[in-house]
C-alpha cells in the first residue's frame, strides 16, 4: 500500500479549495461545533444540516425544522438551542434532523465540499475516527475551524492528536509544516490537556460568557464511535 | 507603563490590515528574505527598496539600480543576484541602494504599510531588535511571511523566540493563541534549532535546489545590531 498524504490547515483563510478531489477533509472545531455534532449523533440524531447563514437557519425554522444556531457563543433568539454539546440530549435529538449554524464550524463544512468526502472530527470520536480514516486509504486534510479565520490552540492540538495516531499507523506520510507543528503541540499538551487549553483565547471567551461548563467534556476522548459524514448536503453517522 | 499587546500572525493570508495604525509590525522571513536584508545592512547597504512584482524589479533594473530578485529560490535572469544572505557582501552592497523582490518576503512588507511602523526581524538581529522594540513602547504584531501564504515552521519558531524575549521583559501582554503557540514551539526548538528546522518543508526545498548553504547562518543569533525600518518606501537601518 502506498503511503497516503496527511496535511493540516490551521484556518479556513488558509484553505486552498483545489487539490482535494480525492481526499477526505476532517473538520475540527473542538469548542464547540464538532464536539456538539459528535454528541448529537451519539444521542441518536438522524441527520444534521449545516448552514452558514443565519437567514438560511431562520428559513428552515419557519418550515418546522429543529434549529441549533449561535453566534459568538450566544443562542440566536429564533433557534431551539445553541451549540453546547449538552443541548444535544437524547430527549431532544433522537431520530431527528437538526439544522445547525455556528460562528465558525458550519460555514467551513460547506467550504470543504470539493473534497472526496467531508467528516467531522473531535476528541469525542478520535479513536473511532482514526480507525475509520485508516480504512478509507485516502489522502487526508485536517481542517481546523479556528476562530473568525484566526489560528486557534484547541483545534490545532486536536489536529495534532489525530495526526499523531495516523502517523503511528505507518499508513501516512507528511511534508506539511502545519501537521508537524500540530503534532509537537499535542506532545506538549497531552500530559494535561485541560491545563494546556486553559491558555486558549476561546477558553477565556467561553468562561467570560459562562459557557465553559462543557469544556472538560469536549476534551474527553472516545465518548462515541460515530463518524459524522457529509452526504447530499447533510451530515449522517457512518457508524 | 501600561503593558503593550503582542500578537503573531502566521501567514499573510491571515493578516487583517485594519487595527495596526498604532502598532509596529515585525516581518519575519527567516529563509531567506529577512535574513538577507539584515545581512545587507550589516554589510553597509544604504537602503533597500522592496518590490512585490517582477515587472517592477525589471523596471528598476533598466534604470540602473542594483537588483536582487528571486522566485522559488532561483535568481531571476535580469537580476544582479538572488536572496541568499551570502550574496549581500560588503563589496557588493556597501553604500548602495538595492531593489529587492522575493517569493514571499517583500510582498508582505508592502502589505503591512498601514501599521505605525514596519521593521524586519530575523535571528540575525534578534537581540538588538527586541531591545529596540521594548524602547518603542508600542503594540507589536509579529508577521510571518510563510511560504506562498502557508504556515511555515522557521518563521513561527523565530516569532516564538522574539515573543519569548519580549514577554520576559514584562512590558507586554498577549491573549493571542498564535503567540502562545509560537513560544511553545520555540521552547521545543531552542535546544537544537538547526536540528528542529531539519523537518521544515523549506529546509527540504532549499536542499533540493542546492541553496541550503546559508541555513546555519540564518539560524545564528546576533550577527548584527541593525534594525531595518521602512521609511518613505524603502528600508533603512535604524541603528
Amino acid at each position: 500500500m502506498n503511503k497516503r498524504n496527511l496535511e493540516t490547515c490551521f484556518s479556513p483563510a488558509l484553505f486552498e479549495a483545489e487539490g482535494h478531489a480525492n481526499s477526505i477533509i476532517v473538520i475540527i472545531d473542538v469548542l464547540r461545533a464538532s464536539s456538539a455534532i459528535c454528541t448529537a449523533f451519539a444521542n441518536g440524531a438522524f441527520s444534521i444540516i449545516p448552514v452558514g447563514e443565519v437567514a438560511e437557519a431562520m428559513d428552515y425554522k419557519s418550515k418546522g425544522y429543529l434549529v441549533a444556531a449561535e453566534r459568538d457563543g450566544y443562542v440566536l433568539d429564533f433557534a431551539d438551542f445553541g451549540n453546547s454539546p449538552f443541548n444535544f440530549t437524547k430527549e431532544k435529538v433522537n431520530g431527528k434532523t437538526i439544522v445547525y449554524s455556528t460562528t465558525n464550524g458550519t460555514g467551513i463544512i460547506n467550504l470543504s465540499l470539493s473534497a472526496y468526502m467531508t467528516v467531522i472530527g473531535s476528541f469525542l470520536n478520535i479513536g473511532a475516527l482514526t480507525k475509520w480514516l485508516i480504512k478509507q486509504d485516502r489522502d487526508i486534510l485536517l481542517l481546523c475551524a479556528g476562530w473568525k479565520n484566526r489560528f486557534n490552540i484547541e483545534d490545532t492540538v486536536c489536529a495534532g492528536a489525530i495526526a499523531d495516531i495516523l502517523m503511528r499507523s505507518k499508513c501516512y506520510t507528511t511534508i506539511c509544516d502545519s501537521t508537524l507543528v500540530a503534532m509537537d503541540l499535542w506532545s506538549i499538551a497531552s500530559p494535561d490537556l485541560p491545563g494546556y487549553i486553559e491558555k486558549a483565547a476561546q477558553r477565556t471567551r467561553l468562561r467570560d460568557k459562562n459557557l465553559d461548563d462543557c469544556i472538560e467534556f469536549c476534551l474527553s476522548t472516545d465518548f462515541t464511535d460515530k463518524i459524522p459524514v457529509m452526504k447530499n448536503g447533510a451530515l449522517i453517522a457512518d457508524l
